[in-house]
């Protein structure tokens, strides 16, 4: 479609039905989810100004963002100076607005201006498109929708016990079995870097773990060493990668840590963290099959500070379909330092794919119309129309095929739009107040009289 | 808020949980009745290239569309003579893309690249944000969300009675019970245009006539004789501006009209195209006490070219909150002629603003969270954590406070946030196993055993 004039601009996408239909299925269980766990919608505006978004994602990030060119004349604050200084320079005099980039930001700044009316802990959720110039590949997007939960202001480990409670349910509701909840902790993470004699070096540790998954060890210790990490510390570190168990093996590992890492302080919050957390959700009953503790573990995101998650579909090649974790510091770059919170994010774009390859979405998600009437004849059409609203009356999705055209060309009207049942009216119908009901799955073919055409399509 | 630094951006807005929630049950009231009527959802890119949106919706439309920017080193393909040109000539050079200025031109646009995989009568609806550069005011939104439902590719009258039918049902579930659905059509307007000496003028008309009920008949006038209309063609107009009735007296006023505006074809088109609809309605059932036929009804929008509509809520100073129409050829201006359809589209801003007037948004709509339970001490929570995992069983909104903080403090937590029950866990709960419920709008306690708690919650 690119090539068209009347294209759409590249890494954006036209939703159809059947996949609108499926992207709600997707979205309603999320909502319904958050919404059960306490939850409120927000949604703030498409754009924000470019002070909000500028310096929050890097220097990449800034380049990513979407300008939104000022109205009018918006040359007017420029001369030709400006001009010759070239985009950069300009770019501050022709634009003051950009397209969000994410949730995260327009949510601290949500919470920064209402401070005096929202409660904390302020628990939200919030579904709607961002927009990133990045380069357009498969899988990847210049509008995508994010569906964030974020708890802020609190720093109880419910919240995080809260989440893996939900990714829990959401995978449930999507029927999705086979996956795994990945956790591991930044301050784990911190201690680890202080135990192989790197302190302070998390970040780039964090960094370079985060692909052990794509690129194995081996390359990881040369990523490491290419910042220069020294060969002992990465082979004090190759040990620690394989850190893994379930929640049922934990109290071992745990001790495994504990012996490794030393009297740090933040291994001792990182391990203390995990285990009420985990404490927490046993309390809750959930049995959490589906937990893997993982020290490599990293999330690219520096501003993590405490528990870190991801979710992995196994054994379809996708990457993470959801992941979060807490930070301590969501709104200070806005001037109100000290707002903790917890966050989760769900890739719906990903879990669509997940959920398209393992066959998942139910069949009653995809049916709009359920009955589409067929008068044969426009003196059938008044009879048809009485019908119609009944069957609307009871909440039945109906319609009736509006022009009189060849048999041929109503019934693939029907098909195509994968309507299950047809009503056929033609003279015999009419003159003896009957009606022809057609399976289109079946082929089935019966006649009926109105009551009992009616009782026969709600149980169909 | 707009003085605020980290301020939004004019005429855009933060919608908060309650505002959310209105609104949400506004646009899932309307898109039930969508879907009821077969209208499958549709959702395109918030960006198109400037050349789909450019010259479609008038200069001052063109003007008002938000451009943005192309990415990295815009400025690449202009030069100095571009840009001592000004804005208008440089801005092809660094823009190629717009956000959505409406719902229909992307919609004509999705009809035209997916010809050869939709079934045509193609029914789609649309709910998302479109943006204007507009000047904002009270009620005015630089991002706003329309609602349109649209078929496309059927002149059947069956849409337009539809849509009708769609008007009522959308009504009904919101509970606005005093509305009234103004009907008229291009073709009479057409005909009255040449009933007055002035054939071809209907546009011109149109726009004056459009008026007139914010600013009466006699500044109408004068409007017209301003554009040329003289005295006489003015003086033949006025009784028709009194043509105006309801379903039951069409009858009477379709057989003046027909002696008045005589053998036209436009007006026999018109007239002949409102009976038929009313006719349908008839044989669907509907009584149509809401219909008011008024012939100075004429919606500016130059496309359409059959059956127009506008909904107005009586006493509430708003505005039409929903309006349509058919038009006779939605997608020629992307080169595929002679696709007809007929569109409605709801306003929610202003629906929204009605409800609040009138007080009609359920009570049960606003309320997110049905239990919060508040374990007093450490030991309590989890006897506490077990409950709120059995209640989010039974699919009830369910939070546990956090934090170990002042009674006062959770409980205005549950107050802020309209959460009706309170569960209480202390000592003496823990020590009887029992539980006590608090009513929070009645202020009534009441201690139970675990199951007969989850009884009363289940029956509040």
């Amino acid at each position: 479609m690119s090539s068209n004039q009347w294209g759409i601009p590249k890494g954006t996408r036209d939703f159809g039905p059947e996949t609108m239909a499926k992207r709600q299925y997707i979205f309603s269980c999320i909502a319904k989810v958050y919404k059960k766990f306490g939850f409120l919608p927000l949604e703030t505006p498409s754009m924000e100004q470019l002070s909000v978004l500028t310096g929050k994602y890097g220097d990449e990030g800034d380049q990513l963002i979407f300008k939104v060119l000022n109205s009018g004349d918006y040359l007017k604050k420029t001369n030709t100076q400006d001009y010759e200084l070239g985009s950069a320079a300009m770019l501050p005099k022709i634009s003051e607005k950009g397209l969000r980039y994410d949730l995260t930001v327009p949510f601290a700044r949500y919470v920064v201006n209402h401070r005096n009316d929202i409660t904390l802990p302020f628990k939200r959720y919030q579904m709607q498109p961002v927009w990133r110039a990045d380069r357009p590949q498969k899988g990847r997007y210049r509008e995508f929708f994010q569906c964030d939960a974020d708890v802020v202001g609190t720093d109880s480990l419910l919240c995080e016990a809260e989440i893996i409670a939900m990714i829990n349910e959401v995978f449930h509701q999507l029927g999705i079995d086979d996956y795994s909840i990945l956790i591991n902790h930044r301050q784990i993470l911190k201690a680890m870097s202080e135990a192989i004699g790197t302190p302070g070096q998390e970040s780039a540790l964090a960094v370079s773990l985060d692909k052990i998954s794509k690129i194995g060890w081996e390359q990881v210790a040369e990523d490491l060493q290419s910042k220069g990490f020294d060969p002992t510390a990465t082979d004090l570190l190759e040990p620690m990668t394989q850190w893994q168990c379930s929640v049922e093996q934990w109290p071992e590992l745990q001790q495994t840590m504990q012996q490794q890492l030393g009297d740090s302080s933040a291994a001792k919050k990182g391990l203390d963290d995990l285990d009420e957390t985990f404490a927490m959700l046993s309390d809750m009953g959930y049995q959490n099959p589906h937990i893997r503790i993982d020290a490599t573990l990293a999330r690219g995101l520096s501003y993590y500070t405490g528990t870190i998650f991801e979710v992995v579909v196994n054994n379809v090649q996708i990457g993470s379909v959801s992941g979060g974790g807490r930070y301590d510091d969501l709104t200070g770059v806005f001037g109100m330092p000290g707002i903790s919170g917890v966050g989760i994010s769900f890739g719906v774009d990903r879990l669509y794919d997940v959920m398209e390859e393992l066959k998942l979405f139910p069949e009653e998600q995809l049916q709009f119309t359920k009955v589409l009437i067929i008068p044969m004849g426009s003196e059938c059409k008044p009879v048809g129309l009485q019908l119609l609203s009944k069957l609307r009356g009871l909440q039945i999705a109906t319609e009736l095929y509006p022009d009189q055209v060849k048999f041929k060309k109503s019934m693939g009207y029907a098909n195509k739009k994968g309507i299950p049942l047809v009503v056929l009216i033609g003279s015999d119908e009419l003159a003896s107040g009957s009606f022809t009901l057609k399976n289109m799955s079946s082929g089935k073919q019966e006649t009926f009289e109105e009551a009992d055409l009616i009782k026969s399509i709600q149980n169909l």
